[in-house]
Formats: structure tokens, C-alpha cells, sequence
């Protein structure tokens, strides 16, 4: 079989204003056509299989202007370079120690149809992975089994330090991440109590499938009361794991036990600038001595591959149950990668997006 | 000399509804006089010579309909109780080991002329009060060298554990827990840089006499950029020591460095139910790793004596100044002990209110 020589790419063209674009003249992101590097000592020739798409990889094309580069999470991407995504990939060819042609990776791939990569560098961050037990998708190490995975189980163990017999509470439980949360506290952590919190009542019913004792529906017109009683019923609530900030934030701050510990894992409101949080039941942090920490999971990664290592054998067990509704994997064109990620920002999506090329 | 028989009392008559009074027949305070229990073992009989006034002291005897008791910090006062106040006084006699007659001993004195305590009894928390270097008011166990002193100390060193060569932000740093946060950061634990923040200039200028790098004016109509400005060139913000939350907090989460902590003491906005905080940063508690910890004193109180040993000493160094700016002394007739608490609320007060009997 003879290897790529060259390679096409989506480049960052221009910092976005508003919704970032893939044509036209000031478009966001211009593809282009590269010439591969000769693979040398210590690197893979990949080609790409799959592509993580998250929110996050918005702030890393933010304008300079709009955003300190000192206060992202991790660098941005400079105009002139590929979008960086994580991603899955074949290696095609390797002269690097543990890495085999065939072998199916993980790492930081961007959106390239192929890439030579340095095994070790670990901004990188390659690794073989391995294939999953009852026939699922290797995409999980995406999702449920990747960032999302790591992210509920670091948040609740390391983060703020759940301990078996303590009574947890989580919100977006029917996401990607919160689903992971809610089983991980259930099952493996050994929680006395789980209460969920999610959009719908459907969403609740699944969530409740999972393991939650409870799950509230904060559309609900009596949402408030009803959380209160739940929390009642379950006796506190010493770690409360919040994907979404805002409004069930502030009133979560009112249900916590002394000494509760709050998981920031996320804030819709904060991504897209709307009003700011009101904070009613502040006071309760100091009056009830509560912690509030926030995590990036990339903080975590040096001790990724053990946790991936217990999730997966949890999922053989059966403690933690992963599938379709996890993930939504959407056949894409290389022409049609920004478009892919874009629907992110429509909630089009149940569970994690990952694009197939 | 006779030891007295009895004794007059403040006693809880009713639950405040809006400003607490003393007189009428609804009033939330009633003047009692009591029979004096005899001595016994463990015991000691106290005259109250000064007492503490402390906003705190309002939530106690809130209606348990307004605040549910077990979100206090402490139990709540219950009608016919005396109002609960800690203080200094002399014992007149003593039945308990390591008290005599002629001590000046510090506890929970409650709003009474004369008092028989359990020695022994953590609640009255009865220790000696000894003398002070360079002649300084004993008082000051009420203020700088006791409640707030603690509170400045424990909520540096103990809760977000500010370290040597560490930058800090101190809010209400011309406050009395203020000033003693400012002079702890620079002078005992070494801080790099030490920011106070404080309500004008001269206030400002007293704060820069007690070590802080700088002080600003948080009226000023720049605050928001002289405060970005302050801690860019201190290189930025470890640790945010919050005495006041509200506006000012939502700006220091904007100014955090990476894992910055925040020791969340005190938050004007929330003892008055007024509008609710706005949080436009929150996002950064998450993208900057940052940790919020609410404390309490009352939890350290096992370290207190070490600690006031400590402050003491540093005193005697001339590493923390104390002074007339400290505490303001009212003194007082038995029967306007509840009008110079109130004066608490007017904020007429420089420092510790401390009532003089």
C-alpha cells in the first residue's frame, strides 16, 4: 500500500466575529491542501477516523481582542494553523515504540485527513486504543470514555473527594457528562443517595435507569419546592456536581449540607455572555462553609489511563452502562467538518457529537 | 466583700420582626432580674465588664420562620433565653481549676451583670484574658486579638492556606478583620503583594501605613481597571481574602490567577436580603481553576489560644499594629446594652464595637 504524500486541512483563517464560517473570503476556516512531512524517528503517520467535536474548541479561536490568551484553558490556535481537535486514527505507518501499523490511536489529531505525529510529545497526547468489550464503538474514547468520562469521574472523586455513603446531586444528568456522574456516584463510588436533574421527563426516566434515586425535571413549574424536598428526603446534599451554573446553581446553593462541596464542571451562561448569574443564596456558602472548586479535566490527564482502564472494566461488569444515546456520530465529508461541529451550538445533538470521515 | 445574690438580664422577649427593639410590649428584648445559682464545683461567679457586638448576633434570634435554625452557625437564642454575647469579665469567685478571684477571664457572657459559668462547658468557651503588651486595652480581646484577628488568621493560613511569596487581595481591608488580614498577609505569612481594598482614600492610606503594597478606593470611578491594573503588576492574585462578596467579588473572579482561592468571609449583600449578587465572571471559577470556600471561626476555635499566642507576640514585635483604630468603646448603662448593639447597624462604628459596662 502505498502512503499519503499529501494532505488536506482546515486552517484557522480568521479569528471569528459571532459565528465562526468556513467560506467566503473572511471565512473562519479555509481548507487547504499540505504536503506530509517524511516520517522520522519517534513519530506515526495517521489517518484520521474520527473527530471530537466540543464547545470548547470555540475559545480556542477567540480573538485575542475577546479573550485573554492567559485565561483559556489551554492555547489557543494561532491563524495560519490547523483547528485543533482531539480525535481517533489508523496508523498507517510508525517509528515509534509501541505504536504498529493498524493499531487504532487517540490524541490530538486536528482536522486533518492525515498527520504525522511525535509519540511522545504530550501536548499530543497519543495513545493505542484498545477495542472495547461488548462490541461498542471505539468512538466512546471520544466520549463516555474519554473527556466526559474523565471529566464526571475526576470531578466527583478527585475534585471534591465523594466519598461512599455521602448524597450527591447532579445537574445536566442526561448529558454526556452528568449521566457519567450520576453512574460513577452510584456505582462505583458507593453514594447513599443520587438525585439527578435534567429537561425533561423523559430524559429523568432514563436517568433514573441509570442509577439516580431521583430526578427532577427543572422545568417543572414547582421545580424549587421540589428540589428542596428531595434533598429533605435524602437527608442533605454534601456534593453537588454542576454542569449547567446559573439559576439551579444559586438554588443548590440553598439545599447544601454544612461543609458541601460544589463540583464547577460547567456554565452554560458563560459561554455565550447573556445576563449575568443571580446569585440569591450566596451567603450560604460562608454560612454553611462551602466549597466551591472549580476542574478543567485537562488538569487530570497524567492519570487518564487508569481511570479509562476502570471505566472500561466497569462497563464489562455492567456497573456503568454506555451505548447509542451517548454519543451521536454524524458521516461527514472533509469539506464538511466545520460544518459538523457547528451544529454543537444548535443542541442538535443527544450525548457526545464525534464527526466520521 | 458580699457577692451579689442576683442579677439583671436581657432576655429574648420576641423574635425581631424588622429592627430588634427594647421597649414596648412587643419588644424583642426584655430587662429582667434573676436570683444568682450558688457556686459549685467546676464554676466560677464572673461580673461582665464588656461585651461584643456582632452583626452575627442578629441571625440568632431571627424567627425560626425567616431562617431555618440548622442553616445558623451556631444554635439559635430561644425566647427567655439570655441574649447570647461573648465578652470579658472579673471573677469575683472561683470553684474551677485555673481560675481565681481578681482574673480578667473572656466567654460567652450573654447580655447580664453577673454570671455563673461552667468552666469546663465548651459553649462558654471561659478562658483567662492576660494582660496585653505596651499597655494596650484588653479589650482587644474582643476585636483584633480575638473574633476577628481569628478570623483574619484562620481564614488565610487554615482555609485557602496562603502561603510565603503568594499575591492577595484583601477586600474591606480597612475594616476591623480587614486591617488584621492585610498585616498577617504581609508580615507573618510573607506575602509577595498585599492589595487592600477599602471605601476612600484616607482609609486607603491607613491600610498602605499597615503594610498592604497598595490600597484602592473602591469608589473610585475607575475601580474596576486601577483594580486589573493592581493585580496585573503584582503579577497577579493567588489568594482573595472576601470580606464584602457582591460586585467586588464578581470583579476579583475576573482578576484570579490559575488556581487562585478564595476565602469567602463576609458578604454585605446578604445579611439585608438585598438584590442578588450578579456573578458576570462565574465562568472563570471554572476556566481559571478557581476554589470559593466559605468559613466560619466558631469551626477553629480549637486552635484559638495557639493563635492568639501568636498575634500577641507579633504585637509585642511590632510586626501587627493594634490600636484605637481597632475598636470603638461605648460605654454604657446596663439598661442601653440593646441601643449600642443597634448602633451596629447604623455602621457608626471605626473597628470592633465593644460595650463597656
Amino acid at each position: 500500500m502505498s502512503l499519503p504524500t499529501s494532505y488536506r486541512q482546515w486552517t484557522l483563517a480568521n479569528h471569528p466575529t459571532g459565528k465562526p464560517t468556513y467560506s467566503g473570503s473572511s471565512a473562519t476556516f479555509s481548507l487547504e491542501t499540505k504536503d506530509l512531512p517524511s516520517l522520522t524517528d519517534g513519530h506515526v503517520l495517521v489517518q484520521v477516523l474520527y473527530l471530537s467535536n466540543d464547545p470548547a474548541q470555540r475559545g480556542w479561536i477567540s480573538s485575542p481582542d475577546q479573550i485573554e490568551p492567559e485565561r483559556l484553558y489551554v492555547p489557543p490556535v494561532q491563524v495560519g494553523e490547523p483547528m485543533r481537535a482531539r480525535g481517533l486514527g489508523k496508523v498507517l505507518a510508525s517509528k515509534a515504540e509501541g505504536f504498529s501499523e493498524g493499531d487504532i490511536v487517540q490524541g490530538n489529531m486536528c482536522w486533518r485527513e492525515y498527520a504525522v505525529l511525535d509519540a511522545k510529545d504530550p501536548a499530543q497526547g497519543l495513545r493505542v486504543a484498545k477495542e472495547l468489550p461488548g462490541g461498542l464503538s471505539i468512538t466512546h474514547y471520544l466520549g463516555a470514555l474519554g473527556g466526559t468520562g474523565l471529566t464526571a469521574y475526576f470531578g466527583l472523586v478527585e475534585v471534591v473527594g465523594c466519598k461512599a455513603g455521602e448524597k450527591v446531586v447532579v445537574s445536566g444528568a442526561a448529558g454526556a457528562t452528568g449521566s457519567m456522574v450520576v453512574q460513577i456516584a452510584k456505582h462505583l463510588v458507593g453514594a447513599a443517595n443520587v438525585i439527578g436533574i435534567a429537561g425533561n421527563d423523559e430524559k429523568c426516566k432514563w436517568v433514573e435507569s441509570l442509577g439516580a434515586d431521583k430526578c427532577l425535571n427543572y422545568k417543572s413549574p414547582n421545580f424549587a419546592s421540589e428540589l428542596r424536598d428531595a434533598v429533605k428526603s435524602a437527608g442533605g446534599c454534601d456534593v453537588y456536581f454542576d454542569n449547567v451554573g446559573g439559576e439551579i446553581l444559586d438554588l443548590m446553593l440553598g439545599n447544601m449540607s454544612r461543609h458541601g462541596r460544589v463540583a464547577a464542571c460547567g456554565a452554560i451562561t458563560g459561554y455565550n455572555g447573556e445576563a449575568p448569574l443571580p446569585m440569591k443564596n450566596y451567603f450560604n456558602v460562608i454560612s454553611m462553609r462551602l466549597e466551591i472548586k472549580g476542574f478543567i479535566v485537562i488538569d487530570y490527564l497524567h492519570k487518564a489511563m487508569e481511570v479509562i482502564g476502570k471505566l472500561v472494566g466497569a462497563v464489562k461488569e455492567g456497573k456503568v452502562k454506555i451505548g447509542d444515546e451517548n454519543e451521536t456520530v454524524v458521516k461527514t465529508k472533509f469539506e464538511e467538518i466545520p460544518g459538523t461541529w457547528l451544529k454543537l451550538f444548535e443542541g442538535a445533538n443527544q450525548g457526545k457529537l464525534v464527526t466520521a470521515l
